[in-house]
């Protein structure tokens, strides 16, 4: 089985701080995983915002995105890798600006799906650490999160880590453990899905689900024949003969 | 390969509409890709509300729950299956109310960490379906998966699926397809997955990063020396010589 | 000008915790500022799961709600106050699931607008508390905040107040000092627009609207006119002439 | 009464797009109530990314940031607006990477409470408008509003507005309705607010709470212990007698 690579993305301006520390925890445990493992810097590279092409035609957003910047040679960085971890401050309960521009402008990857048939990131694993001094750890990771599942990564168990108080991230056992485990099992997942050669979105089932959805819907009138029968005279019942009670 | 087993959860009042079509979908296309598949509708369950007994002694929260009712059969069926697919109504943004204390209520899976060491659904797959008239599906959607991810599930490539206007789900192929495909990659990811007998959370690993973090720390100072002179310079600008200027 | 009430409503099982005396810090501040408050806990309440009837029937959900239970008395106490405090335990980065409910079950006075023309929340004030053990505060926070934006009520500055690490919330100054200035912009933003009669959703701004929006959607399209030539110029470039690179 | 301001800020690539038009209906709502308005769009101005000076020195994060940018004029037009309408286009159910970097930045107004004691946005008032072809909206609207209520600015009733369907925007009446009454709840609050002329931040609350704590937390302790006992009776049950049972 070839060797998995696993791409560190760190988000942070300040680049050697938590969102460093705990990134390069995560690196080393996939590297001791037996994962080949890269760190860069976001701040390092020139990103410029989305222009939101495909709102205006939907195919023209493809790689290498019409954008001549750095992203082309980050987009060939996650092309190349087998895992993507995120690391990224919490700036106001997100991602920084610099992640979210990234994330925009990986929908070059992603929207592929409408030139060639499939999302360039699919089957890819994904982790995500988000280090702050306040609260909105949980709001940044699932931002991130639920864009990278959309767009076709997997995401392993525990793969949401994070630290949000003050002070020195690697101080705090549990979150090291945390950083630690979401490594490991990102390279992990990548070597168990790696040999998987098929597609992780299957155009045809647009076919086989219409067909099966007549049968589908059968049902569900069957089934809910009785209980709307029930739901109505329940449901009813303040709509019986009198008028709505004034406000207040 | 032993056969992989779906749980479909559905969490609508409504036991027939849109979250239980979109979800009959995904376990059909789950059964095709060789899945036992199951579903249930939670409303046909009583499940108390968590009361929240790890506040007070963290082991106490532990299979099979202090709390005498319904979820102790929902517990074995969860535990039998290797994924589940939570498919839930929108009610303002959030999963549904009953949604949300069966997820309180699995605490006592998960906790199990503070019990013999592992949480006891780590390693199973998740996909989310939320169905609802207007807005709020990816708020909802993301609130279950950042939790089921923390609980220790995994969850493959486009695994969150939704509706979120008025009229029959069906109608729309798109979401057809998705929810097709969010069944398959279930399945899919729940098989490749099942030989491996490892933890997807290695304890020892905190010992081992505990060790790293001096070294990490030490390569985040070096590397800090440099950048932190000139991010200084730069930072300190405003604090030289004059007071703020007085607020509007 | 007469008084105004606030009314504190707890969502914790465990009754006298952190989410309890972050509130009453809250509730006494209001009554420094004039209110009159009362301290209600949801856990003594019993309230069953909203059954969806809107989706049936979009004016069958209306006060009192067609469900017999407790909820009947939490109406009348949100109808009389000017101003709503709600605290929440974070069970899984999101309110508990009593609090889900007893927001779902809200919906019968919101959706007073399908039937008299109006939400009978608009215009209240409402802020918001969240405490827990571990992250999560501001996606739960978050949650609520939108719902209780949606359904009419106004939030006043920094209402938004939680804790989130152990230990006993009042030990954290910060923190104490932001529940009480919750507490006292609740009241005092409930005070400010007391005087005002007139309605928050003012249904003949949609006639207005629609006029209006003719000469928006003229003057856009007058204005995009030039934007999307530029536009289009610069988006097209990866479509001409090459087929799309092949995926990697 | 002087007349109030409100700033539109429009953070859409497509400048004319459906964000434009949603937006304009409110600004011409707000106009309607009494207010003088302006729309600028974020993509005619340069604006670096936020580099977290915050993280190393706190009061070096201050108007009007070192960062010499076209943030200058930004600050100064959202200092002397009294509401702000943030229109951003859905990207990755979160705003546009410049909204974000817009937000980022406006940290150095908010985090004056470091500097001379108050945000210097506190007080004002503020509305979202998200405008997508897809789902997401609450979850860009949401990670808006929590910030903005966190940085100072209070929010009316039904000021969270958006669309998230392909097609024209203003072809939805309930939508035109919705930004209409958006733009004039904006308005209207800002009116009601303007002649109070105290803060909205009460640093002396800190002391007052910090006195309060001590009886609140014995009112606790006293209403604990009953609750406790009871509480330790049925949460000690799974602990007695026996070994937990066996993973499965």
């Amino acid at each position: 089985m070839s060797v998995v690579r696993v791409l560190g993305v760190n988000g942070s301006p300040r680049k050697y701080g938590n969102t460093f520390k705990l990134l390069t925890v995560a690196l080393r445990a996939a590297a001791m995983e037996g994962a080949e493992t890269k760190l860069i810097h976001l701040y390092d590279y020139r990103i410029e915002p989305c222009i939101g092409c495909l709102c205006d035609v939907q195919e023209s957003c493809r790689y290498p995105c019409v954008i001549e910047d750095d992203m082309r040679l980050l987009y060939d960085e996650v092309l190349k890798a087998d895992a993507l971890i995120i690391a990224t401050p919490i700036y106001w309960y997100q991602p920084s600006g610099v992640v979210k521009n990234f994330l925009d402008r990986l929908t070059a990857l992603e929207n592929m799906i409408f030139v060639d048939g499939h999302s360039w990131v699919e089957g890819k694993v994904a982790g995500v650490i988000a280090a702050g001094n306040d609260s909105g750890l949980v709001m940044a990771a699932s931002c991130l999160l639920s864009t990278l599942i959309s767009m076709g990564f997997m995401v392993p168990p525990f793969s949401m880590v994070g630290f949000n108080t003050e002070g020195d991230a690697l101080d705090d056992p549990a979150v090291v453990s945390d950083a630690a485990n979401l490594g490991r099992n990102v390279a992990l997942l990548a070597k168990l899905v790696k040999g998987f050669k098929g597609v992780w979105y299957d155009a045809r089932l647009k076919e086989w689900g219409l067909r099966e959805a007549a049968s589908v819907r059968e049902e569900a009138a069957r089934l809910r024949e009785k209980e709307i029968a029930e739901r109505m005279k329940r449901i009813g019942r303040l709509l019986e003969g009198s008028e709505p009670r004034a406000s207040p």
